[in-house]
């Protein structure tokens, strides 16, 4: 048996500064001393499988190929299960648990070409206690598949089309509008909407960005290419560096100024490009016309 | 010389905000480019000897073989000494100040076979001021370690006998009850207690917990063996993933739930079977019978 | 083309709650699998040039000779330039935003010998929207450098003199005064000024401490050699890890006792030996004779 990868990418809600992250990874290193780790991030909020899954989502384009580990696992310890999925007829492995933290990306690459349930215990470390499932299955059977383990010595196989979906919420028409949603908000404030710039492609330069939580408000966006186009104060609606459309100010933060927040509702309305440009300040009651299209 | 060992695992109070960590990785590179740095964790509170020794010893079953690298110390640049300890007759080395953080992790593995004051300045990085203890003496130490520099090259034998204990607080029978304390709580929010499951195994399946600080309260556990035995609300008593008592609560955070918090006192009184279950808020004042045993 | 450097020390203002840095590491393995990134920090505050180029140079005479990046990048998409700066003839290379970011740094290990700007877009990866500077243009440069890419196939040449210089504040003499300014308040709360032990060689072992911000107040502050020459509440002032003059504090955070931050400007002037004490607390105003030197 010769290696087969030398790189495992891993993302948890563990955080840093309990001592987890450093165990999974030197059991890692004890049983595939060969294999880099390499950190995606483990500050996705504690049990936030749906942030986790959008969060891997935008890295794996850019991953190299091996093994992906990702853990958010509220179910620890039951019935879930814990499975290794082949993407690619074997170019790379995703492990983690079956509660639709992989699915977004599983998808991306191209769907699951096979998968097991990490069910032989011959390759789990043994716990003292309760599970620590990162350390005692996820990170072993990372380890293996990287030495070159076949798949199913790591369990009974799993019907890929049993995995459990994801639940990526799309973005709906309405009455010329598109109703979509704040699917991030990333560490500058920038507020990525599950929207395609491709759907609003027909638009005019300015679209009016309505919301409802917190509480009510509306802003005029501009359409920009990138965020230097922003003049201070001004909101725009840029495709962001993942390709989808961001809700941005000019070096500072849209998520703050406009008080937004991850999975709250958006509403993109088209505007005629000679109505008239709406307050620079947060407004809670506007009416504006709508293009037909 | 040849290289012996290629894992320095590395724990501090560090922080990752400031470019502390990264320094002392970059001087153990210049020294020994073949060795991996993996990091522990570097969130340990400043100047927590006592919450580092623990998260220390909880990881070290896990540490590959190689160079343990621990720094939390108030004291650097007083008379307290910098050492090098030996494990298992040359197994491994643990490297930081003598000032008991290094001393459970040393007992767990079987205690000092042998030891040195990191003494000798040909082994240290010359600072322009103030030591930075981990960028001047611990970190080349470490990396000569790894390079195969024989133990007493690096400084003055020290008598293992001689090294500051570690002040691990044990729990204690008292009329009946076990009194331990919060030896951690995790970023779960689950409440390890210095108390080993074995030390309960004759007691029912409920257990009465109890504390003073910050407020009195008490509540009803159920003794489990698994997370997911726990209905929403409701107080487990679980072998944790490290083999020690835990208090958790369901996809909840127990401390944050009972008010807990790192070094609480808690008592643990049987239940009888047929007492009648305790009610789910925390209460002030409960009285609850004993079992004998 | 032989692989030329295999060390890319990084530090930028990304966070690691996002997946920012995650992803920039994975297309530089992908493009140079035989480096090893080394983490600086990645906790600068977002857009903080003028903090993330003292973090640099503090950190860069403890880096490891081959490639530094630097992405602290408010500019990104505007006309300032992303460049790759040549320091030692070869011996490394900085790579980041022609902001001032990489100035400080430069300088210190001789300044530039070559530069180009990073306009070669064979040598960038192509963004699906918006450029995410460090995934697609400094991580792939940084990454074609240690492969052995040569400077001038990144880019048209760039006159070192042209590049952005770092504005660093100095500190002057004023009226027997010393006026600098917090550079830097580190973990432990230790705040490093932007003076030079040298400049007050010939005071003697007391020095009046004084700010005006957020409100004014001064202390006599005990020249020691190491922190543990302080005692309880006393204000020291120490040449530090870094050979700068810094106020401190025994275990405890000088910046939180005394009101202290980053940028805060401080008078450092001489007491007379036997001027009286100041008292222990804070005062709002407070008159002691100077020395004339």
């Amino acid at each position: 048996m010769s290696p087969r990868f030398d790189t495992i990418s891993f993302l948890s809600d563990y955080g840093t500064t309990d001592e987890f992250v450093g165990v999974v990874k030197s059991v890692i290193r004890s049983l595939a001393p060969h294999a880099t780790v390499l950190d995606i991030t483990h500050e996705v909020a504690p049990y936030d499988v749906r942030g986790g899954s959008l969060t891997l989502a935008r890295a794996v384009p850019y991953l190299c190929p091996g093994v992906v580990m990702a853990v958010v696992d509220p179910g620890v310890g039951t019935e879930r299960r814990a499975v290794a999925i082949e993407v690619g007829g074997g170019q790379s492995y995703l492990v983690g648990p079956d509660n639709g933290l992989l699915a977004a990306a599983v998808g991306l690459v191209g769907g699951a070409t096979d998968a097991v349930e990490l069910s032989n215990p011959e390759y789990h470390l043994e716990a003292p206690g309760a599970t620590f499932a990162g350390r005692d299955v996820f990170g072993p059977a990372a380890a293996h598949l990287c030495n070159g383990v076949p798949l199913y010595d790591l369990g009974e196989p799993v019907d890929p089309v049993s995995l459990l979906p994801g639940v990526i919420p799309l973005s709906r028409e309405e009455d010329g509008t598109l109703v979509g949603q704040v699917f991030w908000v990333d560490r500058y404030g920038n507020c990525q909407l599950n929207v395609d710039p491709a759907q609003i492609a027909d638009w005019g330069p300015r679209v009016q960005v309505r919301w409802t939580q917190p509480k009510p408000g509306s802003r005029t966006a501009t359409r920009i290419d990138a965020f230097e186009q922003l003049e201070g104060g001004q909101v725009g609606l840029v495709t962001d560096s993942y390709g989808l459309l961001a809700i941005a100010m000019a070096r500072g933060s849209a998520a703050e100024t406009l008080d937004l927040a991850t999975g709250d509702e958006i509403v993109l309305a088209p505007l005629d490009d000679d109505s008239p440009e709406s307050p620079g300040s947060v407004t809670t009651s506007v009416t504006l016309g709508r293009k037909s299209g």
